[in-house]
């Protein structure tokens, strides 16, 4: 799926209480952005933000970062954000990789959901699910690490599957038609995903944790 | 799927040169039985044979038993070797419970293809990829712990990614699509399996390991 660029996003981030624009300086006390001791969420690749703008009026005591890379796109969630009052939302614009300099160890719980596929084999290092981003994430989970994922990118899926089973998680549920799942798994819809639902299409989902 | 009850099946297993009456016998000491020391694998409800017969055609170096309960079923599985001579295939005809009284640790590959489902949650102590079963293995595998599941049955797969995590198992494959997997994944089809192709029926698939 192709974005338009906006054209303004600079100055939309710029003016938005939602972005923050230097991570780094709360690393380690993001409880003092949020101003609480709720657990705190992150999504990775957040795109436009529709999951996590959702998750976060849903759930006012949990706190939620979403991080995005591309600027029009996290000015479009900053956009989606409306008048919105989300007081446990923020957003950071910057690339995944960096993770560990904006985050202490004070996650509970990475989303990914309709991460970047990268099909080829020879991308396969850049999927969120690849053992370095799995070692990245060691250095900001609280003390259990919790990863729900979501996509209906078959490769991927399973992909993950393999990477985070070696890497000692385990899988708390796993979906191979989340929609159509009898167990009626709680499920926020993206917007990609709520065209996905019309057309039918397969939405792939698990749940995967390590107790340290 | 239901088969035919085969009449004379107590008069063609007890003829058979394949089937083993009394597995209790060998316990521990199944390289005897084969005459060699090669790796013993073993298919728990093997159904009609198909799989387990020609992966033993297949791999000569390799020895094969073949596990089911039901009688009319084992005693098609007998017919199906026609006159070959597969000297590194056996046959049991026995409860896949009774696993731990028929070896000792001497088991490198369990296979289950298209086990029974059960797919309601009062019967999941029924499948193949129960916590239960998963002990009983424990009690015949070699040294390494390796099994490879293959179904159409979406509650099996997922609930025994599920339950294979919790074990400690890892997934060195995962495929959500065996038959269109672009790795090309190695594949003996069984009887069912030809239809399914036939009708572009989803074939899901994994190989777990513990290594102990």
């Amino acid at each position: 799926m192709r974005y338009n660029v906006v054209k303004n996003a600079n100055e939309i981030l710029d003016n938005s209480k939602y972005l923050i624009k230097n991570p780094e300086r709360y690393k380690g006390k993001w409880n003092t952005v949020f101003n609480n001791n709720n657990p705190i969420c992150l999504e990775l690749g957040m795109g436009r933000g529709s999951f996590i703008i959702e998750m976060a009026k849903k759930h006012p005591n949990v706190n939620y970062v979403g991080l995005e890379l591309d600027k029009s796109q996290t000015a479009t969630a900053v956009n989606n954000i409306k008048n919105d009052k989300i007081d446990n939302l923020r957003l950071i614009c910057a690339d995944a990789k960096e993770i560990a300099n904006f985050f202490g160890k004070e996650i509970d719980t990475i989303y990914l959901t309709f991460s970047e596929p990268w099909p080829k084999r020879q991308d396969e290092k850049k999927r969120f699910t690849h053992e370095g981003y799995l070692k990245l994430y060691d250095r900001i989970f609280k003390k259990h690490k919790h990863i729900i994922l979501k996509t209906d990118n078959k490769i991927l899926f399973s992909s993950a599957l393999e990477s985070l089973s070696k890497y000692w998680y385990s899988f708390d549920v796993v979906s191979l038609d989340l929609h159509n799942d009898e167990r009626k798994i709680k499920n926020v819809m993206t917007d990609f995903e709520k065209n996905y639902f019309k057309e039918h299409r397969t939405i792939y989902y698990l749940e995967a944790s390590f107790k340290g």
